[in-house]
């Protein structure tokens, strides 16, 4: 052979080259190398293909030598002559430059017919519909991809000839019928071009090169590397694969199948797949016969099975993946084209995982890096067979991944009630309040027709794994008539329906459903990742359901522990309202102090669970007017109760009883108040309501004053522990008397109390005072010491910008991304996500929601500054992230590259991350 | 002399020397070396009192022995005796260090003084009263001082012989009365301490020089120098000054006053001042005696008028500054104690800093550094008169400047009426909104029960100059009854009130003014400044007023143009509600269509105003629902209008006529409609009002659909021109249209469209497009070319953090602070202002307000890491500020500093900046 080679035999070439060889040419070689039966065959290279456009499209004459010499090659490897009649070689011609591209010439078959090998190839197949098949197909593609003719005129003779024949499938043709075609294509082409479709097999093979060559400077394949920035590092020039056609449709020895050397589906070590005697691979697709399981091929070929087997072993020891094959089956000799890294689904592919790592093919970082963290979801949450999919009613946002079916209940008391009954559950509101979670307890999943992924429904669904589509705007809800209509259609409480909370769609009636397995391997590959990760797993977990969760699934800790859903609980609301509401300091107090024994309680059970663990508690967080009835409610209720006194008033006469609305049962009877108004005879009436009007007009005018022009940016977090210093007071006894207690039962705990909104070092400084001071008292009453981190949230900019100066007195950051992306961007999450944000993603104004997606250009440059700052202060600080990125993959990524010290995310993600976590470890020291 | 000296006569002290001489020594040394006839006296420096600490409070022999040469040098000069009954000589002891501080011991006046000398000077001066008042001085202050004794038993000896006399005042008491009270004051001595009060007074001296030693250590002098930080390099020891004591008191021929070497309230160039014969000076302060002026003393004492005038000279080329003198005359001789920098008005202040520079005492750098840019305001807004101030009723916030007196009305509308019939007056509302706007310009000043500092009220009345008191929360006003209430005190409309907006009191009654002068020298001084700023300073302006405001202001253009205000006027308010209310893209453009004649009006006007000169004119930047009228009132006026057809449903048989309830009328008629529901068989009914109602209810839908949770971080800015570009098109076509007019005109100018809002450079880029496209349509439309300049507003924080990258396309970046600074903080400036700040403000938590005061730490951090990304992607960039903080001295410090390139300010803040930019620029290069 010369110097420079223009020309690679598949069993030559480098498989690595993709430069030279192209990707296809490359895995051609390699496939080749490791010993899967490819049809022989060689790969002009790149390096020929550019020297011919430099020549003006003319193929150079080394070149012309060398693929002479190779087909010659060719022919004695396969014992059959290109363009000899009796044992014709047909060959394909195919593309493939270095990096897959749309737009060049794809892919001529059949190469090598003409009328002298397809009279010879009838002979010796007998099988003249397999043959003209196979020549009426060359000629349309010579015609169209070599000779650039309009495929029209090939289909509409082709349709001709259809309903002369009065069939309807393409395969229902018989020869003669593909034979008439093939011949009208032969006519067709020398009338379009002047000139005849080539007879001579070399002069085909020819034309199809430089056609294959020319479409590398075609418009299409240029105007794709230039918007997709595809530089001639990145790939120059187009290979050319030449390889031998195999066919599985000549006789009943021949076949064609795919098979995958594990399982996909359960990752059972065996091979597994399908396959058609005397078929193509369109067969089939098409889908006219059932092809048979693997299995039976044992029976079928013998041989052939176990070549297929042992090729298995190889396969996977070189590639180093399960593999997926396409193979063909001609004349009982095993032939493959092609062979890629199989799908599978989640299941399947962690026990592949585990099992490859035990048999030695993988090592445990590569078992790690197989599997993509976002993949586990299906693991954790039940999933919609995809099998199985319905048309959808409409879209909302999916908020909270999983998929779940049940009867429609509009209100949560209701929820609860049904919920108890056993019955399966959708809680559909308009949106969701605090005072509704006992009814997400109950229910299978909650559906909203208003608020974006961070609403209250979205966020409390995400913390217990329940599925949740919000933001449903389709979603119209009449909660007096107890109904709902989705574009048109009408549903009843009652009705069943199905929500998808990873897409969003909502679909009617039941849809059925994969249950998700936590199963043992996920278990040990999360161990692996665990001694790899640099970067810990927290979770944020704010009860003892989602503590006893975030331990289940491997939290190394709680990350963030809110404190305000407490304030929630049915019993304690009141007396929250009660205490906002206090017109003094000291009336607060009082009221502060019934509270403190509910959050010593609520702590207690978490630190328990937890024992031993970090739990970072946060102080109050949201404005103090969330806690309190909204102004319209309370508008209603005021006009309710006065239209019920109207009509009381009008009946003297009887003896009368309004004890159920005392104020304090009043809320549980509020929504029937209608009826009763008309049923008022029923009772007797002792009280007036007056009293109640007035208290309740009182709360009006409160809550009026503590309403806020934008609450985001209002009287919340720390700013609230300044003016309501007896509010932190009481949440830090609350901590640090339950740390006591745990400790004195035996316990082990630190716990870490974080300040939320700081902004300034003298915010710090004001709640520590209280700390110190609290922190002194407790261990002195228990007598004890009770070891205690103190730390901030770092979610206003400003705490960014001042990081170096908190450090000195925080001991601890935890980035709060949510809130830090709204103050970054001036965006108001609720507002964006409906207003703006969808045509911005739309337009590519924002390639992702930055709520859901952390913006690394931006946001992240400012977390850069602030752990640059903070760690000069203080360069072992624990730094962490608990806002809705923590558990995203690509934010684990960038929290882990930027010195992260750990992530806190909802219980259920907490698997994806601790993988995620890994990656990043193991791509960075890549 | 020995080496080491501990005395310094005035004459001899170095001047210039405060760590050893002390502030006070040094000052009396420098005055006695210029030529100020100081008393003669001598300094003992603070190495001598740190020597004399280290002795255990010790004096050193070598201290006591200088003290007695100098004393001996006294007496030479004075011609008179330390103890010498004949010719007594009296002298003063006071501590002084190096920085002013409370806590040490002050003054001993009258050492000298004991039985011998008392009666030396009696005899001397004839005058018993003066000599024995003298000395019970001594003996109180002595006692209190030197030996500790509490200053009550001498008060009450005081008291006892004073209701024994039967007088009031002290200076009633006759000589005899005082000398019985020296006499018990003596005893008392005695008593308490069981010494006699030393009659040798050399032993009077040494023991008042102890005392004023020992005090540097005393405990409040240590407390302060820990408190306020002052180190040992900063003062290190207590000089003591001894001086001869004068008096003003002995004769006819003496007296004492107050000179100023120029007029401090007009600045006129020549002596100014008062004076009492035969007085000591706190005769002038008791007021018992009315002063003379100045230029009598030239009848009085000629001599001593030449001294005092010639002395002016003196003092003002020494210290380069108008002097306050006090000065004492002793039998017709004159010396001073003291020579300050005259504290003058605004007028004065200016006036005599050009004529200084005129005769050459200072420079023009001196001049402008001479006024502090505050000041100014007294120049350009009426001040309450500091003399005639009454009891305020309360206080609401100060939020534009001025003070103005007026009849209270309660809506602009009467306003309007009343002030076109020359009515001065107040506007009083809950708050305002943009519709209100021709009330503004009828009023002299407003008052609001609601909103804070960049409430609408205050913005507008800034930017018009006038005084504004906001968020007055006392303030309630009842609008049906046409009444106020303050603190009880009830006001109707028409009743006349004052406000001040630089304090926020609101005084009842009209109370003096001082009108401003905008005079000729102040013009020359700002040209100066204008001379030497590197910082230039721009206007905000929106209209032809503010913008012919700004330039009589000196502004150098427009900073910021809003083009909000103007969708707002009352002829285009229902144009742009209509366009927000459009169904369809197509629709809202032909509605814009109407709109754009009336928007390239108003910039043609400003333009013109401005030619020559730049102008940024900002694209809408507020969220659209602000244009909207508001639920409450939608829903009022629909209650309103379903009450009204009950009560015509009920009156079939009239003919009536509803034609006064057009839609476009009944905005109109509303407040009275509940009046027209009495007197309805007035009417005819033509027309039902039911599409009325039905067209009311469609916009409270819409206008419920555009409602945000938090608008100042929602559908705003940049945001809207991507959703509506339709909007920004009319826009930027107005803009460009209005300065190809202008320029057609003859006119010269560069239009600057400004984008707010903006995060990302994807965002300038769409708007960018859109602007490229109309701007070749108006020149090829005009055949002519239009320069442009393209830039953003910076105030989101994701723009400070890829300021890199919009400076690729930004030619000009502009600081947006108010909004920056909300989302640096994460506070709501409404929300914050009412609710946290001020007591954030009280307790230190923040020293400042951050919506008044630039936020250097936090903020100006993120503005230094913009600018300098900025200026690496385009060194030459012109970045300005146009925030509220823009007009602020402190702010302007720091924007010079940091390489703001211009700042822009509402109109009458103008001068300030100036003055301020060049302060900055000076105080740099110093």
């Amino acid at each position: 052979m010369k110097e420079k080679r223009f020309v690679y035999s598949f069993e030559e070439g480098d498989g690595k080259n993709k430069m030279l060889l192209g990707g296809k040419g490359a895995n051609l070689c390699e496939m080749t190398q490791i010993g899967l039966p490819v049809p022989p065959g060689f790969v002009i290279t790149t390096e020929a293909c550019l020297a011919s456009l430099k020549r003006r499209n003319d193929l150079d004459p080394v070149l012309i030598d060398e693929i002479k010499f190779h087909m010659d090659e060719l022919e004695k490897k396969t014992g059959k002559g290109f363009g000899d009649p009796k044992r014709p070689l047909l060959i394909s011609v195919r593309s493939g430059s270095a990096v897959s591209m749309p737009g060049m010439m794809d892919t001529i078959l059949n190469l090598g017919l003409n009328e002298d090998t397809v009279t010879g190839l009838i002979k010796q197949t007998g099988n003249k519909r397999f043959v003209y098949d196979a020549y009426r197909r060359l000629i349309q593609l010579f015609g169209a991809v070599c000779l650039g003719l309009d495929d029209k005129p090939f289909d509409s003779i082709f349709g001709e000839i259809k309903s002369q024949c009065k069939v309807k499938l393409d395969n229902e043709l018989n020869g003669e019928a593909l034979k008439q075609i093939s011949e009208r294509f032969l006519l067709l082409i020398k009338d379009k071009t002047g000139k005849p479709f080539p007879h001579d097999p070399f002069e085909q093979l020819k034309i199809a090169v430089e056609a294959v060559i020319i479409s590398w400077m075609g418009k299409r394949a240029v105007d794709y590397r230039r918007e997709f920035h595809i530089t001639t590092d990145m790939a120059n020039g187009t290979a050319v694969n030449i390889c031998t056609m195999v066919f599985g449709n000549i006789d009943d020895n021949s076949a064609t199948g795919v098979a995958f050397t594990r399982n996909p589906a359960t990752g059972e070590n065996r091979l597994y797949g399908e396959y058609l005697i005397n078929a193509q691979g369109e067969d089939v697709v098409a889908g006219i016969r059932t092809p048979r399981p693997i299995g039976e091929l044992r029976k079928d070929m013998l041989d052939v099975y176990r070549k297929l087997d042992e090729l298995r072993h190889t396969l996977e020891n070189h590639y180093r993946e399960v593999q997926d094959i396409e193979f063909t089956i001609e004349k009982g000799e095993l032939y493959s084209l092609q062979t890629r890294n199989a799908k599978m689904n989640a299941t399947a592919l962690i026990k592949t995982s585990i099992d490859m790592v035990n048999e030695e093919i993988i090592s445990e970082e590569e078992a790690i890096l197989r599997a993509q963290p976002e993949q586990l979801a299906q693991l954790l949450h039940p999933q919609l067979d995809p099998g199985k999919l319905a048309e959808p009613l409409t879209k909302g946002l999916g908020a909270s991944p999983g998929a779940a079916s049940g009867k429609i209940i509009f209100d949560a008391d209701k929820a609860e009630s049904q919920g108890k009954l056993g019955e399966k559950i959708i809680l559909v509101r308009e949106e969701t309040k605090p005072e509704d979670i006992h009814g997400f307890f109950a229910s299978q999943g909650i559906l909203t027709s208003r608020g974006g992924k961070t609403s209250h429904a979205a966020v409390v669904a995400r913390s217990m794994g329940k599925p949740c589509v919000s933001g449903c705007e389709a979603l119209i809800i009449n909660q007096s008539l107890r109904k709902a209509v989705i574009s048109n259609v009408t549903l009843k409480e009652g009705d069943i329906i199905t929500i998808d909370g990873n897409t969003g769609y909502i679909y009617q009636g039941k849809l059925p459903t994969i249950e998700p397995e936590f199963v043992e391997d996920l278990l040990i590959l999360l161990e692996w990742a665990d001694d790899i990760s640099t970067l810990k797993v927290m979770a944020n977990a704010d009860s003892s359901e989602s503590a006893t969760m975030a331990k289940k699934y491997g939290a190394r800790g709680i990350g963030l522990c809110r404190t305000e859903r407490m304030f929630n609980q049915p019993d304690r609301l009141p007396i929250v309202q009660e205490m906002i509401l206090a017109d003094t300091p000291a009336e607060r107090k009082k009221i502060l102090d019934k509270l403190l024994p509910f959050q010593k309680e609520d702590f207690k059970d978490i630190l328990k669970i937890m024992d031993g663990m970090p739990v970072t508690i946060r102080l109050l967080d949201p404005p103090i007017h969330e806690f309190l009835p909204r102004e319209e409610e309370l508008l209603g209720e005021i006009s309710h109760l006065k239209k019920f006194q109207q009509t009381v008033d009008g009946m003297k006469e009887l003896p009368a009883t309004l004890e159920i609305f005392d104020p304090k049962l009043y809320s549980k009877y509020a929504a029937g108040l209608e009826a009763l108004t008309r049923d008022v005879d029923k009772f007797e009436m002792k009280h007036s309501i007056t009293p109640l009007i007035s208290s309740r007009e009182e709360t009006l005018k409160k809550v009026r004053n503590l309403t806020e022009v934008n609450p985001m940016l209002g009287h919340r977090g720390v700013r609230l522990g300044i003016t309501y210093p007896e509010i932190y007071s009481m949440q830090i006894r609350a901590i640090l008397e339950a740390a006591a207690e745990h400790i004195k039962d035996g316990g082990k705990i630190v716990p870490e109390i974080m300040v939320p909104q700081v902004c300034t070092l003298q915010e710090l400084k004001f709640v520590h005072r209280y700390v110190t001071k609290i922190h002194q008292e407790v261990e002195k009453e228990f007598k004890l010491k009770v070891p205690l981190k103190f730390g901030t949230m770092i979610e206003v900019v400003r705490a960014c910008m001042r990081a170096g100066r908190l450090a000195e007195l925080a001991e601890f950051f935890s980035f709060g991304t949510n809130d830090l992306t709204q103050s970054t961007f001036s965006f108001s999450r609720e507002d964006a996500e409906t207003k703006f944000l969808p045509l911005y993603e739309k337009s590519g104004i924002l390639q992702h929601n930055p709520f859901e997606v952390l913006d690394i250009k931006g946001m992240g440059r400012l977390m850069m500054f602030t752990i640059e700052w903070a760690r000069k202060t203080r360069p072992d600080m624990e730094i962490g992230v608990c806002g809705e990125h923590a558990g995203h993959p690509d934010a684990i990524r960038f929290c882990h590259h930027i010195g992260i010290s750990y992530i806190s995310c909802s219980p259920p993600r907490v698997p994806i991350a601790r993988l995620a976590a890994a990656h990043a470890t193991i791509k960075e020291t890549e």
